[in-house]
């Protein structure tokens, strides 16, 4: 059950969904881009470590902040949204929920981290208040987390500048984008999680290594046990060594629509 | 049931182990390196298509070759050792099993395929008479399989010329001598059948694709369903597009001591 901390206003398009995690709520718009598995399986898998400062790349809803704050002791997340009306919706979640000292969001592109130098400088949303500006400094963060469009160029798209499409197309920025910006923000030895489509392993473990990030752990996620994998969750450690594990698989459906009893336990239920 | 249809000499320490597969059988020394299930499940894994042609990159006791004679309807089998007493044990399980018109093995080092023209010429392994003279062509080949050395360079081996420790460890030739080889004998759109330990996987993608070869499907083999992955199964194309599949996982054990109805499928039990 949600336990609204703090007083928001909904638009008459939002609606407030459960996160059954510490009475957690989120604000989505059901006809916009609302949060997938994905997002839930990046938040089981990535581990901040008690004291950790972690940035979510792309955080849309707000949705891996908000989980990583329910189920890690990190110490504060960030999470950095291009598209405004989003970043706000994200930012009426944090408060709702009363994480504003815990979590801020960031208004802005992640492709500045790259081309600007150690303090990059965004407008952080003020959900009760006036934005005001807090800076990423570039090697400080021990986890940068990352749930990225999935699909290449805006190809096909009738919208490109749609919510949507901008959540599920590589439009605003790419693979390789991410990456950069992940390896300049962490510290030697920081992690990178990323979910993604195991279609693009083979060219995301390459733009990995090319921003000093090294895969060390992946895990497959199957609809079925007999199915092939339909996404990918990567830790990738800054500096880290050449080698790799892979984790036992994740299997969603044990039949047609009954979940496994690993995916009920991810999702708390 | 083995049907020997010919008469070979076995030495004091050899012994004929059972196929399973067209009556087939293969010698081996139950103290020196036996085949293992990485082998089994590759050539599970291998598709090669009527009237191809593969070649085995260290067959050791021919193994491949022969289970993939068994299995599919390729229409003839190389199969390259550099430890003379293997190639001559794989031959003779090639002659015993009546093989000698299907399957070549040949004596020699792999290395010797990058280094030289595009023909490159290895003595023919005679079971029943004199050795002969064999040529492999680069470029001619659809298929090639390998069940490389796993470990990285003879560190810690006490006796680094034993062929144990030869099949295990990078020894006589490395990860990027064995992909360099199979880029060079391969066609366009040929493809690349490799085990391995998914340990080693990114720096296994980077590898083949310096050579041309995109790792176009994955398969990764657990002991348990809820264990890492111990193998991985790698088919790359030469040439291909990069996108990549990551298939079902194959599970080995149902229980302690008890395959899954899968791996006794492969076996053919």
């Amino acid at each position: 059950m949600i336990r609204m901390r703090r007083e928001i206003h909904l638009e008459p398009d939002e609606r407030i969904d459960d996160l059954e995690r510490s009475g957690y709520g989120i604000v989505q718009k059901p006809r916009g881009f609302c949060f997938g598995m994905d997002a839930v399986l990046l938040s089981g898998f990535a581990q901040v470590q008690k004291g950790e400062q972690a940035v979510d790349l792309g955080t849309g809803t707000g949705i891996i902040p908000i989980l990583l704050k329910a189920k890690t002791q990190g110490q504060h997340f960030y999470g950095l949204e291009v598209q405004e009306q989003m970043a706000r919706m994200a930012a009426k979640s944090v408060y709702m929920n009363g994480l504003e000292e815990d979590i801020d969001i960031l208004l802005g592109d992640l492709c500045r981290i790259c081309r600007e130098g150690s303090r990059i400088s965004y407008p952080r949303i003020g959900a009760a208040g006036p934005d005001t500006q807090a800076e990423l400094l570039a090697g400080a963060f021990d986890v940068v987390t990352s749930n990225p469009p999935y699909m290449k160029g805006a190809h096909g798209l009738q919208n490109p500048g749609e919510a949507k499409a901008v959540s599920r197309h590589e439009v605003l920025c790419t693979l390789e984008d991410i990456c950069a910006a992940a390896g300049k923000l962490l510290r030697s030895g920081g992690r990178l999680y990323m979910v993604h489509r195991p279609q693009r392993l083979i060219e995301i473990a390459e733009a990995l290594r090319k921003c000093r990030l090294e895969p060390k752990r992946l895990q497959f996620v199957h609809p079925f046990s007999d199915r092939e994998a339909n996404m990918v969750l990567i830790e990738a450690v800054k500096d880290g060594k050449s080698q790799c594990r892979v984790e036992k698989p994740v299997i969603v459906y044990q039949e047609p629509g009954r979940y496994t009893k690993e995916i009920y336990e991810i999702y708390g239920y």
